[in-house]
């Protein structure tokens, strides 16, 4: 099995998390890449520091350098934030060779331009779909998914941060300066919050999908930017009167008619947006982006926009993407079989809660038999409703909500129920599903 | 600029979408593709039928055949629907080294092991996105941008016609069969809907998605599968009083506990979902897959389902992906520049609504003053509130909701208020956003 190197700059919490999944899934990823993703090389600010995750302390360094100088490193991830040295390690993997793959919206947003003008003198692939929206894959569904489409319009609730403290000013009647000290608290707001509530974290992701989309890259000065940092309670509360729900909203639009201009428009700012929009039902720290395209029309994607696992998720889909570039061609021609997790489950075993309707006689004693057949058939009952309703026979209609059960429990108890003189076939048996809650 | 050859097989609603939209599209493809995307042959049934959208005469042929024979088609569309024929064609097509795009979900769900069994051996790529959920990018998704994940469970809304029959049911109160016949009379269910209603259309787009996400190709006995064509309008009534919608859900789940045996299960059923859940709300011909994953966790992506337009959406980015196939290289390098759409607009011209709140003094006339404003700068006021609160100085609060305007327009106006005596600086202004109802 090929092997593939990759070097780290940068073991913050991104950077951990990539290093520790990579582990985690090592063996499904190696099936699915057809390479085994290995990370040679680490560049952190303290060799010394104790960590969870992280390559032996023999692998780490301090100098980024020497990433580009190890031939084993094939693919840089540039993890380290900040501009002016990511920029610089960028630009020496670009001239070495390597593919790049970085979380860093600043950078691009800032220096996009030059990054992917040298990417493509020298025909390395950069990769990115960490740096807007994590656990959301919009990067690469407005770049290769959506690519039959004029993009008519994006909306994109994409600072976790800001959409925290507006999900708790809106629910919790919260004033700004508290609802921040409370993201602050629960670690969804980082010390020094500015660039969520200046609105200027979802402009530097805006850039990134308006360049994507429109084939020109975004300049800062041309966009309008307001955060979220002067809006008031009364605001929000007065807004909810008049049916809306205030969003700060990232608006990418080339829908202009002539009387407009023409070109595009990029803004960031609080937007009041229908209560009944399903955008306006996307709560704290999650992100949503909708994109509306002239060939498929309305789309949303949905997502933990931040955090260590949905960012770590990003890097890695780029890191896989990046294996395929390094490999020269596509080892998936369409589906990659592998027996890592087996066969079907039997029908019989499979287990679920249950919604039982059955017409039985109007008579008192049959909830009875049937709570026995269900009871010595070991399923419990959560809730019994019997709607006023009756049948066209004058039966009573009774209504049971059950437990979690095997589906031969359940035939079983269900073939004795309806052999009960005071039952009518047939019954309606549905599923129940809670999304995790069971 | 290479020409990339391309022969679609069926020229029905989906071909024919196919073949509009990449002439309607063509400068943007070809920007972001690399390469000229031309259709040089189709395959139909009667050459002479009249059509709307398709190419000369002279390229159509009534024998697949003429598709594999012809050294200037590269790429191979299969759309015909059916099984043998598409089979044959696919089969004859991978055997050619031709790379192949298909639709057809129940050719996949049924020798979907065989198909890429032979791809795998010729190193002949097959995509299959509009196979399932047209509009919705969920294969990409699965096998790309979820790479990094073992899926945990997948909960899809996958069957536009069954979705459609259970909205009204639940909305309107309509049995199954006045339900089934609106949506026939709508040209959402097709004059035979068999496989729409019995739920096997679901269940091969299940079967397809499945076997991405474990890696072993799901065989149609293993799985179960009920359909709509049961349910009853008391059941939809009863479930809703109870806190549930009812949906026709597929469910892939591999979180077994060794207490269910482990493996993976596959189902698709009438599901009582909680109404609060986003899936709840999924209405229509609109379909919604949420996949929860072990490092993202869990995401959602929502567009329509099927019809002409999203579909060939769907077969478009398969056809840039094989043209990326067939060039050898990836010519993007991570953002394609192009001249298409020029430049952003400038902030004075971008036109929105608004909210708009003054603290003004509690006293007649004021309302006329700011309103007498507005009007001599050409801002329609589409509503006023005044309400009861009043501010820490005894000023009135007056919230206006404005048509739309741009934003020089605005901010004369503004500025113009904020000189009168009777408004308070400062005020706060607000965009509002509708959703392609402005």
């Amino acid at each position: 099995m090929r092997q593939i190197g990759i070097g780290i700059a940068g073991l913050g919490t991104v950077g951990a998390g990539v290093y520790k999944h990579l582990a985690q899934n090592r063996a499904l990823l190696t099936e699915r890449v057809g390479a085994e993703l290995v990370v040679r090389r680490a560049v952190v600010r303290d060799v010394n520091k104790p960590r969870v995750a992280g390559p032996p302390p023999g692998e780490l360094t301090t100098r980024w350098q020497d990433l580009i100088d190890d031939p084993a490193v094939d693919i840089v991830v540039e993890l380290m934030g900040g501009i002016d040295e990511p920029l610089a390690l960028i630009n020496a993997a670009i001239d070495a060779g390597k593919v790049v793959v970085t979380g860093n919206k600043a950078l691009l947003a800032e220096h996009g331009r030059e990054i992917f003008a040298r990417a493509a003198g020298k025909k390395v692939p950069v990769f990115f779909e960490a740096s807007t929206a994590g656990g959301i894959p919009i990067i690469k569904t407005i770049r290769e998914a959506l690519i039959a489409n004029h993009i008519v319009s994006i909306h994109g609730i994409i600072n976790g941060t800001s959409n925290y403290i507006l999900t708790r000013m809106t629910d919790a009647g919260l004033d700004f300066s508290t609802a921040l000290a409370e993201a602050q608290a629960q670690g969804y707001a980082e010390a020094d919050p500015t660039l969520d509530i200046n609105g200027w974290d979802a402009a530097h992701k805006a850039i990134i999908l308006a360049s994507l989309a429109y084939g020109f890259w975004v300049e800062t000065g041309n966009i309008f930017v307001e955060g979220i940092d002067k809006l008031t309670a009364t605001d929000i509360r007065f807004a909810g009167e008049l049916g809306y729900r205030v969003k700060l909203l990232a608006i990418i639009k080339a829908d202009a008619g002539p009387e407009n201009g023409g070109g595009v428009e990029v803004r960031v700012h609080p937007t009041l947006i229908p209560k009944t929009h399903v955008l306006a039902s996307v709560s704290g720290v999650f992100n949503a982006v909708r994109v509306c395209g002239d060939v498929v029309g309305e789309t949303l994607f949905y997502g933990r926009g931040a955090g260590q696992d949905p960012t770590a998720s990003a890097v890695i889909s780029d890191l896989a993407e990046a294996a395929v570039a390094l490999n020269g061609e596509r080892r998936c021609y369409g589906f990659t079989p592998h027996g890592l997790y087996g066969t079907c489950r039997p029908l019989e075993g499979i287990r679920s809660r249950y919604y039982l309707r059955l017409a039985v006689d109007d008579r008192p004693g049959v909830l009875a038999q049937v709570a026995g057949i269900l009871g010595h058939n070991e399923i419990g009952i959560s809730s019994v409703v019997q709607p006023e309703t009756h049948d066209e026979a004058g039966r009573a209609q009774l209504v049971l909500m059950l437990d979690r059960a095997s589906h031969r429990q359940m035939q079983t108890a269900l073939d004795e129920i309806l052999r009960l003189g005071c039952v009518m076939p047939p019954a309606a048996l549905l599923r129940v599903e809670s999304f995790g809650a069971e």
